[in-house]
């Protein structure tokens, strides 16, 4: 058996990884569509490896160096845009689409891959927190899975396996509590855009890193393991673990509680969302209970951490509130990135933007789509008057 | 859907606290059979309970008591020894038996109860440490399942739940390291009764109490996992966590480690072998990720604790090699327990009878048996020369 996948975001982080694996399974998946945004030399690197029948680039200058890049010797489509990560996303002859671009860029095209009957490899954040709600029903309409790519989310649905979801009492997710974790509050006032990103356990993009100094990536996490495993807020609970080895947890109605394990390696819960329901083997470092080492649980600190706060109320307050938590926070990580905001802004920011949203229930993709733009704006508009 | 239980060894700890979980469930659970041995008047307080329509006792001594602290009110069949422990585990409307009777004279029921279409709530360790290949054999051609009762094994059968065997590779067995994990190979020469009694976490009988500080429970543990769940010897991994949280682990093909985790409480693991493949809500106390904690690893040490190679030992040679482990071991355990063998004898006892002994592969119950009384003459033999 084959599993034929196309790959959003194939550039990226998790899309080269994801390719790792493709290429370290090679009878298990064929790769037959990629994505990528402006990085095209790499994107040429990965057709000659993989020999995609059709990609897809940011735009015109892209494809013209995709195409030069490549020679006459590679007969691949080009696709450009968003119409082109939907082309990508629907393909008839993929099984699985892996949605690892970033940003609300990828919700479009994910629901394009739902409604073609494509299973979700999901990799982007956006898509349950700012669409949970349709999303998963979308999914659910069309009898596909969402395969969470997350580690945390990974972990969640290995300790759920062959379980009913009756027996489900409560999600422990557990976050490193990143680079700040011992720090006071008044000394949080004085990061530096280089201290929040210097995370101690994982190597990942800049905004992740980031939202991981903040906690507010354990807060979007949250929301999706909402939509995930259908849990009410009340019954998921952060814990703070800074070895990042137990990658999340379940308790059982019985008091049982199941974790997940494993080093710190996104290749790990990649190969997991594509082998599905089975396992692969691979030559992926393992945890070695041959050295001595500890692994320790502290609660997270909402007042010294109060963007954890703002994602669980978000979430709570249902509808487009998500999305605007999401988009604000985006604005407010990329100002601070550039020096214009300071750290604990970026949790203020939110919680402005947050208050002068009015709730929308049950929003289509549409609605999700323009409550982002606005609240990019609100934040936008509010950083400039700082 | 009421499950029918009949409980051998119904007045030792498993056996009360398997009670325990029966009164807590009373919609799930039916208790139809007792036996114990000879402690007839918690039996008298159990029966007046849990109403069966039929116990056993030891012998005609404790079923006259039996009768009598009854009283004409209570119609009870009584049935005593050998004949019935086996009555109690064959009883036609019995579903499940739940093996608490300790030592070999748990062996035969438990193969009558199998050759009856019961499931087997296991907690007699001597079934397939003793017995494990026929038993194991036996189970599989009666259609019944060995449901385990022990907190290790209970973990790793919870951490297999909905994974297909192909992926298993390795099992990753958890042991307290008892008492004596901190001490040297000289301090454990003056190890007293009373000191390996103090075990850190679990409270537990005296046979199993030392079996933890000398590690051979963990060895007993190991042989026993080697059958219930096919794993070759060299992919059993024994590790010490003394915090006695995390029970036992699976890791998989693919790399990905599964850990099923709680408090040190047997009504956990005993609830779970009666409500499988289902999970019943339990008021059993949680582990609570509210308060700081921590967990630790390291590898057990073969020198000072030669217990657990003696059993590793027994298991590779196989056939009736456990089976003369086990009761070498006993019979040195109470004689350590009696103050006629040191500490550090128990396991130069063992390893002696095993030498003496010439393995018969594929045995059968009445080999197993007899190879049994063997070891335990040949270890008394050697005592009495001390």
């Amino acid at each position: 058996m084959n599993k034929k996948i196309a790959v959003l975001g194939s550039t990226g982080s998790i899309g080269r990884q994801t390719l790792q694996i493709a290429e370290s399974c090679p009878g298990q998946l064929e790769v037959v569509g990629l994505a990528a945004g402006r990085n095209w030399p790499l994107l040429v690197e990965q057709v000659k490896k993989f020999r995609p029948a059709v990609v897809a680039v940011a735009g015109e200058t892209e494809a013209v160096q995709l195409r030069a890049g490549l020679g006459a010797e590679y007969k691949v489509e080009i696709y450009t845009g968003a119409e082109g990560l939907e082309v990508i996303a629907s393909l008839s002859e993929v099984d699985t689409v892996v949605t690892a671009v970033t940003g609300t860029v990828g919700l479009s095209p994910t629901v394009a891959a739902i409604k073609a009957g494509k299973h979700i490899a999901l990799a982007n954040k956006e898509t349950l927190v700012a669409a949970g709600e349709l999303v998963m029903q979308l999914a659910d309409s069309h009898g596909i899975s969402i395969l969470p790519v997350d580690s945390e989310h990974s972990a969640i649905w290995q300790c759920l396996n062959g379980e009913k979801r009756a027996a489900l009492q409560k999600i422990i997710l557990t976050a490193s509590g990143g680079p700040f974790r011992e720090k006071s509050f008044g000394e949080l006032a004085a990061v530096t855009v280089e201290m929040a990103l210097a995370h101690p356990n994982w190597s990942m993009g800049k905004k992740i890193t980031v939202d991981s100094a903040t906690l507010m990536n354990k807060g979007l996490e949250v929301i999706e393991a909402h939509w995930l495993y259908d849990v009410a807020y009340e019954s998921i609970q952060v814990v703070i673990h800074p070895q990042s080895i137990i990658h999340s947890m379940v308790e059982f109605v019985d008091g049982s509680v199941i974790a997940q394990l494993g080093l710190p390696d996104m290749r790990l819960p990649i190969q997991y969302a594509l082998s599905y329901p089975d396992r692969w083997e691979s030559k992926l470092p393992r945890l070695d209970f041959k050295n001595q080492f500890g692994l320790t649980f502290e609660q997270p600190d909402f007042e010294r951490f109060p963007c954890l706060g703002l994602a669980f109320a978000a979430g709570r307050a249902g509808g487009t509130m998500p999305a605007v938590l999401n988009a604000a926070n985006e604005t407010a990580v990329a100002a601070f990135l550039e020096k214009r905001l300071s750290y604990q802004g970026i949790a203020s920011l939110v919680d402005e933007v947050m208050n002068l949203h009015r709730v929308i229930k049950h929003p289509d993709l549409e609605t999700v789509l323009q409550v982002d733009i606005w609240a990019r704006r609100q934040a936008a508009r509010l950083i400039g008057k700082l």
